[in-house]
């Protein structure tokens, strides 16, 4: 793979700071060239756009264009060009493509891209696509596709230096020159050595080529038995791995301390805002992956409406609670106003704890065994702030409505509930994370279903029993 | 700044797959040797653990603890640590310490580094810490920090390889040589070339140097007029840039093309996965910047209660609906059974199509002004989705209640705020980005009290027409 093959368009400083128009609009030129079959024209239209303004176009073109521009470009082109992309958008328009022509453009990626892009793909169009890729190929593929995209496995790249520890400096330095075009990419920046049986031995920062006698054997100058992982590491591993050593790079080996590849600090800050950006999406009831509008509208509302059918049953549930207490709704009509704020205000403070919560679990300063620990610590917040929110509550009923026991009941319900969430909020994230759920899913709706529930009951329970003095 | 001077610790394959025991407390043992004033205990002992167990480990001690451990280490082991911990942390840390060994661990830190911390601190603090370094040093600091986190200026590192254009080869190679240690650093893949005048006017990828003639001047084998950025690039840009180009980094220029620095890829790339966290944060309600447990309980309860009261503000107007029906709902008393469901659904369908506008912006794929573009998309998947969940609320209502009627009213209610929803919920977040606002921060409370008041007014409203069928 040779990663500067689409040539990088110059950016000056003044060409940068400019907001585009909105009425321009790239992709019906971009659709006229297709159409034209200018492969030429394309390519240097593709060229002179921002990397968000190729995906913008794309983004806006029919799918029948889609086939024309990665296939007016070349294979390498398209490769490129599909880099600079989101992985949902890349997935979508090799989606698109002939199964020759996706596998042709899927062998220029480099074995991380690769795995990521089939990872996206129905497993019916990865599979036609890895049976027209030469056999070698494809079963380098198929062993990395083992892993998934959080793991040092799925991360790797296999497109590295690697020499024989036997080499002699002024060999590795021909090597070099005689390939500088195919090794002007950017990780070149230490080789990895290995034994006779491809058995990692030592790493060689190519800074030392500059001091070394050029007869020596490279072993002597390389960083021998190097730190190396195994393909099985955990993302949150390779970030702590990242943070505590300045690496640009680490060599991944397997159970036989074979050479796999190297993970590339870059594709771990990747997964790393991947996954906090899927966290903030999950969050907000997007679920399976993530939806871009120009998706088709079956596809969009299928995976929408599976999370809000689940909602509204849990919302019937609780609601539920409403209808037991019917009786006493008919007589204080006044706490049919004060319900949903009851309901939606517990709900703001369980989704602070949720995402306090989430950040220190994510941070490593909170352990999911910690339950208790947690609970204590919310339970102060939650007391200060349900105090203030249950005050400001009361206030606002007996100002209304003039009667203190409504003030009386409607304050102390919201001040209860509030402890209640905050409580579930803190706790419920760290222990969906013991019992292996995603907490970012699930914990959302677990919280409002509960407080909910609490709330309804908190309101019309303790105005069953002051009902006297509320009519 | 040595990035090494902290030595690393060994990571072998199996060290690193074990999860820390739940009744391991490093925090014990740490405070211990604190308290000893056992320095070289501390140090080893720190050495030992995983960069998160440093952390929460740090995280556990009392204030007087944090200041042993940071004064019993040098200055330089001071910023590595802090280095591995999240900023807010190591911001908590340093505004521990007394003035004079807080400068004195702030000047062992990178450009980028200093501007970061100093960013979190108070601003007097701040002050006095760069009243307490160097004047040179601070009126350094001081420039960078006009520029925020997310522009290059707050990005860029001074800490690279610099020459006169007019060096030669093996001046270059001697230099290096010499301060080999000092270069260990992982950065040290280009040196950078000026005039006279300190103007960028090369870039020189070091490997050039393997094949180059040690007489040479570097000017003949260095990129000549390279790419460059100023310190205003905003984020954003300097994601597009980074997808563009295969670089590690790319020189910063001022308006007469001096050489600032240099940002780094790895510095876009965690910036990137801290702006996507704190979105998620934000929309979680937790605003003002990130809490941890262990701040001051004052503190950790005023943030969130800021929030809070502008919900609970906004709940209380969109209830005041209700109260406007009081008549209506008195009568039909089932209604209020529903309020909550259509009211925390609304809010569920809105929240999506907040979290598809989210990531669209972010991806480039939508511009602030298509609101209408986004509105007709959001209202075909609305429509779907508003009929099914709809049609489900009113199936309920009609075997629960028996009045086919109550199913006609929450029905249509539902389905009709569904479209109000994820109608405001896709346009809101364009709309506050063209207006200059933090769509994270203000799409949520907006939606919510738009949908619950609409909701309620649709359920109401129907019901109050339809009155007598309901009785």
């Amino acid at each position: 793979m040779n990663a500067s093959s689409f040539p990088e368009r110059p950016v000056h400083p003044d060409s940068t700071g400019t907001e585009p128009l909105s009425d321009w609009r790239p992709w019906e030129r971009l659709g006229e060239l297709a159409e034209a079959g200018d492969a030429e024209g394309l390519r240097n239209f593709l060229l002179s756009l921002a990397a968000h303004d190729q995906a913008l176009a794309l983004s806006r073109l029919d799918e029948d264009h889609h086939t024309a521009v990665l296939t007016l470009l070349s294979a390498e082109e398209a490769a490129e060009l599909l880099r600079h992309l989101s992985e949902t958008q890349a997935a979508e328009l090799v989606d698109a493509l002939d199964t020759l022509d996706a596998a042709a453009i899927v062998q220029e990626m480099s074995s991380d891209e690769q795995a990521d892009l089939l990872g996206d793909l129905d497993d019916d169009q990865a599979e036609s696509i890895l049976q027209a890729m030469p056999a070698a190929d494809a079963a380098s593929v198929r062993e990395l596709a083992a892993y998934s995209d959080d793991q040092a496995g799925g991360l790797l790249v296999r497109e590295i230096l690697r020499f024989n520890q036997s080499s002699l400096v002024h060999e590795v330095i021909t090597t070099l020159s005689e390939n500088a075009e195919e090794f002007r990419d950017y990780d070149v920046q230490y080789a990895y050595l290995t034994d006779d049986n491809d058995k990692l031995v030592g790493v060689l920062p190519m800074r030392n080529l500059l001091f070394a006698k050029r007869t020596d054997p490279v072993a002597d100058i390389m960083i021998l038995d190097p730190l190396s992982i195994t393909a099985s590491m955990p993302l949150d591993e390779l970030r702590d791995f990242f943070d505590a050593h300045h690496f640009l790079g680490v060599p991944v080996v397997d159970d036989n301390h074979k050479l796999l590849g190297v993970v590339h600090r870059n594709a771990v800050d990747y997964e790393s805002t991947r996954a906090a950006e899927s966290d903030f999406l999950k969050s907000q009831g997007i679920i399976g992956g993530e939806e871009l509008r120009t998706m088709p509208l079956w596809q969009r509302s299928k995976r929408r409406l599976s999370w809000l059918s689940i909602n509204i049953l849990l919302n019937i549930g609780a609601a539920g609670v409403i209808a037991m207490y019917q009786d006493t709704l008919s007589k204080v009509i006044a706490l049919a106003v004060f319900l949903p704020i009851i309901s939606d205000m517990s709900g703001c403070s369980g989704n602070q704890a949720v995402a306090v919560s989430m950040r220190e679990l994510s941070l490593g300063l909170v352990r999911p065994a910690e339950m208790f620990r947690v609970w204590l610590q919310e339970m102060s917040v939650g007391l200060i702030n349900g105090t203030v929110l249950g005050m400001l509550v009361a206030i606002v009923a007996v100002i209304w409505d003039g009667n203190p026991y409504l003030g009386l009941v409607v304050g102390v319900a919201l001040c209860a509930n509030t402890l209640i969430a905050v409580s579930i909020g803190g706790t419920v994230p760290l222990l969906l994370k013991r019992l292996g759920f995603d907490p970012a899913v699930a914990s959302g709706p677990l919280l409002t279903t509960v407080t909910d529930m609490c709330g309804f009951m908190l309101v019309l329970g303790l105005a069953t029993m002051l009902l006297e003095r509320l009519i």
